[in-house]
């Protein structure tokens, strides 16, 4: 075990968006400043931050200044650049390390993870060429997804080929990006895990969430998640496992298609996951602080649920229902401070509490 | 009802202590944004705040510079020099306001004005001489309790009065600052009613708390209080006749002793209250939020209670029991950041939840 930061010392985190803000907020409950690291120059995180560096992914003076001033790194954002971390590592602790973000970067790594890990996940190939495309689908066969390996999120970067005659305008819309080719999964519903792995390797996770996603962007998570007794310890330990095979330190969040024979791994964030934010309301320690004392090297702390949670984003205009979101009964807020409503833009998100059932 | 303030909008916040540093982070949850105003250098409020003014309280210039900088002026601490109020109150809207700072800031207006709402007092007489004390215990009889008319907090600026022998070395104490004696009432438990008003006019309550004081510290408190059912309706009723009375917007502490016969007042605190730090942990909308709220025109939260609490202070040296609370089920840690331990320093709290009784 690391020895715990003290009171005081500074965390830096790489990427200043709402789960950086977040994260501050719950760094400075446990005595601790954040200093974010972001290219944008008007982020959510400033707002909560004791210091913001705003500066490019390349600027190398400006990260050996942040790297100087923190106690640790953490992130909020996995596809922070391979260079920008090179630089950081030998000045100063990166959590979580190179392996999960390695993994994490890149589709093809990811899958293929996790396969070998024994876990369960949608057939996929490599398509790094035109050529590649057709072999891959016929392997895996029609409906499938074509995504880019690197830097999609939200659904960006991926096109559903239905059949063959999908083939050309799909590569196409890569760009010429290496990419990989996923099968559909015939999932009843999706469900995620948010789980935390300390600097002493133990493992703590938050009850499964059941998410319902909406053009590609996560719209509301429900817990508890439909599942049976088996299916939801099976879920946690291949959190655990994953987090173990990574000697990961941080919050990492799974995604798992459930599907009435299997649970399927879609794909896993190794950072704090919209699809925890339930947890600011429904625990005595909710995901950003699990996250926060894994980093600083505390032990982590109880998530035991104590009331059901609906979480929904606040996108775009659903900002417009804020009058009705402030008077609703155990309804708890959390804005991002954004100034410009944007269609598609997480705005904020709500917790709603019910009694715990049952 | 004042029209809401906006996403990104400023508060200004006098002073920066734990109180202010808990009221940033509950503004940015609600997309606000703060600006804090201190004299002092090293201030727990920084680390989370937008913006932070260093600055004496007499310091005009820096005085109308903040005025200008934020949207509404509201305070973490009721001692606030009058002639700082004089000056920022024709530039920007003060909440709560000077009616409610101006009662507060003096015991014995403070008595006189719970007097005569109705609401039952200790026994009190103004004692601006020498000569007024051996009168005044005349009235009220031992024992007693000598106090400062203005800036005393956690115990400090009081003595206590056994008999006539004490009236000479009481008086000296109080180096000829005019004072109040009040008489001691013999209660069963102190409880404080944590209620906001929002600028609608509207009224909403916490549970009541029962604290628990140690050194003339408050030390614990706990959710449920031991009151019956009526006892509960009429604290929540005096604290409503209060805010209304003081036309007031934001929340309001109310510090009462249970006695066999009648609940009686003790003080009122114009802003957040320590013992209602529980809610943070035991309701979706904390005393906090719930001020930010009332200050910014929005409407009031539901500020129900999910679970029972017990809020316990970290006071100097408690301290030394973090390993064990950071591990501790249900627990959720609240620290404020301050580098040096001190005897009587509040460092943090800690709020230990545990299901509904009942």
């Amino acid at each position: 075990m690391t020895e715990p930061l003290a009171q005081g010392r500074v965390i830096g985190i790489l990427g200043g968006g709402q789960l950086g803000r977040m994260l501050s907020v719950a760094a400075a409950r446990l005595g601790y400043r954040c200093h974010v690291y972001d290219p944008a120059p008007h982020i959510p995180a400033a707002d909560v931050a004791y210091a913001v560096t705003n500066a490019a992914w390349d600027d190398q003076a400006a990260l050996t200044a942040f790297a100087a001033a923190v106690d640790v790194v953490t992130l909020e954002f996995e596809n922070v650049p391979t260079a920008a971390l090179d630089l950081l590592e030998p000045l100063c602790p990166v959590r979580p390390g190179r392996k999960a973000l390695a993994v994490s970067q890149d589709r093809l790594a990811e899958k293929t993870f996790l396969r070998d890990l024994g876990l369960q996940t949608a057939p996929f190939a490599a398509v790094d060429r035109a050529e590649d495309l057709a072999q891959a689908l016929g392997q895996i066969g029609a409906p499938a997804i074509l995504k880019t390996r690197r830097m999609g999120y939200d659904g960006k970067g991926q096109v559903r080929l239905e059949s063959a005659d999908d083939i050309a305008s799909a590569w196409a819309a890569m760009q010429g990006a290496p990419a990989i080719l996923e099968g559909v999964v015939p999932f009843t519903h999706e469900i995620s895990v948010i789980a935390a792995r300390g600097s002493d390797g133990a493992v703590a996770a938050f009850d499964p969430g059941e998410n319902l996603h909406k053009s590609g962007i996560l719209r509301e998570t429900r817990v508890p998640a439909r599942l049976g007794a088996g299916q939801r310890t099976d879920a946690i330990l291949m959190a655990a496992n994953i987090l173990n095979a990574l000697d990961y330190v941080g919050v990492l969040g799974v995604e798992i298609f459930v599907t009435p024979q299997a649970l399927v791994v879609n794909e896993i964030a190794p950072r704090v996951h919209n699809s925890g934010h339930w947890t600011q309301n429904g625990c005595a320690v909710d995901q950003f602080e699990q996250h926060i004392r894994a980093v600083a090297g505390l032990p982590l702390g109880d998530g035991q649920r104590h009331s059901d949670v609906t979480m929904t984003n606040l996108i775009g205009d659903d900002m417009d229902k804020l009058p009705d979101l402030l008077r609703a009964p155990g309804t708890a807020l959390h804005l991002y401070g954004k100034p410009d409503i944007r269609a598609g833009r997480k705005m904020g998100h709500v917790n709603r509490i019910t009694p715990l059932r049952g």
